[in-house]
C-alpha cells in the first residue's frame, strides 16, 4: 500500500516494515529526513511533485511518499494478557480517517494495548489514518472484529470493564475505576454508541456539557476517555 | 464573509448573526433544514452544487452556504468577571484551523469563558473554523491580542491561574486547582509554547506520554486540559 507524510515513513522504517519503493520529492530540502534514510540505508528513487500528487491522489504527502507492505490486523486472544492491567479502545463505526489516525495517536501515547474495531462499517487503515496518527499506527494493535457485541463479551471473559459513554447518566469520566482492565467504547461521529452496544457496556459514564451546542470531536472525547483512565 | 454547513448555518440563524445571502442546493434532500429555515423565516437562493463548490472553494459544504456578518473578536476586558470563577483558553500560535475549530467546539461543550489569540502566527475565524467548531463559534467569545504575554500578566492580575503543559515536569493535568480561575495555555503544532510564554505560567503540567511516538494533537490535548478543569 501507499503511505506518505515523513512521520509515518520514519516509524515504519524504524519499525522495520517492508517498504517495496520509497519516493522522495526532487526538490525537497528537508536534509535531516534525507541522512535519517541515507543512516538507515534505504534506497529511493527521484520523483517530481506532479508524479507524488498522483501517487497519493493529491494528499499532503510532505515529499515523502513509500509503498509499503499493509498493516496488519492482530487477533483479540493474541493481545490478551493474563494478570496484567490492560486498557483498549472498542470503536462502534468511526467513519471518519482523521479521526481514527487521531485516536490511533492518543492510543500510542496514553500506553494504550490496542484498538478494536468492526470489519464493517468502520474506516480501514489507510494511508489518511497512518498519516493523522503521526507514525503511531505502527506501535498499537488493531484488531477487526466481525462483532462488536460478541467481542465485549470476550473482554468481559477476561474480567475487563467495558466503559461507554452516555450523556442521561450520572456518574462521569472521572469515576472510572483506575486499578483494573478497562475498554472504552466510542461511537460513530453521527449516531453514538449503538443502544444494544451501550447496553452491553458494564459502566456509562458522562462527559458533562456545560454549553448549548454541546457534542465533541470523537477524537477529543476519547482523549478525555483514555487519559481518565491513567493514574 | 462566506460561512457553509448546516450546523454553523442554523447556530448562526438561531444566534440571530446577519445573514445577508442564503443559498441552498437546489438538489438538497435536507427537509429538516429546510423546515428550520422556513421556520426561521430565512429566504435563499437555489443554486447547483457547482455554484455552491465555487462559492465555497470546494469545502465540505453540505448544500448550504451563507453570507454572513463576520464573526467578531472581543475585548479581555469585556469577559473578565469580578467574583466568578472562569476559566480560559489561550492559544500561542495553532496554525490549523481545523485544531481552532475544534478547540472552539470543545471549549464551548465544556463551558469555557473565553479564548485568548495572538493577532500574529495565529490562523483567523474563517469558514473551516466555523464548520469545524460546528457551530460552537457562535457561543465562544474569541479575544485577540497584540501580545500573549501582556495577556498574560492581565490575567495574572485578575487572580487567574495561567497553566501550561511541559513533557519534563513531575506535576499532571490531574494537579491542576479546581476551585479558582484558570487559563489553559496551548502551544503551535509543531514548536509547542514559547519558551518565554512558557516561563510566565504560573503552573506547568504534563500529559503523560507512554508510547514511543509520544505526542498529542492539540485539540486533543486541549480537551484533556479543558476537562481536567471541570470538577
Amino acid at each position: 500500500m501507499i503511505i506518505y507524510g515523513k512521520n509515518v515513513i520514519k516509524e515504519a522504517v524504524l519499525n522495520r516494515r517492508p517498504i517495496y519503493k520509497l519516493y522522495v520529492d526532487e526538490k525537497t530540502t528537508d536534509q535531516k529526513m534525507l541522512y535519517f534514510l541515507k543512516d538507515h540505508h534505504m534506497t529511493y528513487e527521484i520523483k517530481t511533485k506532479n508524479e507524488l500528487n498522483h501517487l497519493t491522489e493529491r494528499a499532503l504527502h510532505q515529499g515523502f511518499v513509500a509503498d509499503v507492505k499493509p498493516y496488519a490486523y492482530f487477533d483479540l486472544e493474541s493481545i490478551l494478557k493474563k494478570d496484567e492491567i490492560q486498557r483498549f479502545v472498542i470503536l462502534d463505526g468511526v467513519e471518519d480517517p482523521h479521526n481514527l489516525g487521531a485516536i490511533l495517536r492518543t492510543a500510542e501515547a496514553a500506553g494504550f494495548d490496542g484498538i478494536l474495531m468492526s470489519k464493517k462499517n468502520q474506516v480501514p487503515l489507510n494511508a489518511t489514518v497512518a498519516k493523522v496518527s503521526t507514525g503511531s499506527i505502527e506501535h498499537v494493535p488493531v484488531i477487526l472484529v466481525s462483532n462488536i457485541n460478541q467481542a465485549i463479551l470476550s473482554l468481559q471473559a477476561k474480567d475487563v470493564l467495558v466503559v461507554g459513554t452516555d450523556g442521561q447518566t450520572e456518574k462521569t469520566f472521572k469515576d472510572i475505576p483506575l486499578d483494573r482492565s478497562l475498554a472504552i467504547v466510542l461511537g460513530n461521529e453521527g449516531e453514538g454508541i449503538r443502544p444494544l452496544v451501550k447496553k452491553n457496556c458494564d459502566l456509562l459514564v458522562k462527559i458533562p456539557m456545560k454549553g448549548k451546542i454541546n457534542s465533541l470531536n470523537v477524537s477529543v472525547a476519547a482523549g478525555i476517555m483514555m487519559y481518565a483512565t491513567l493514574k
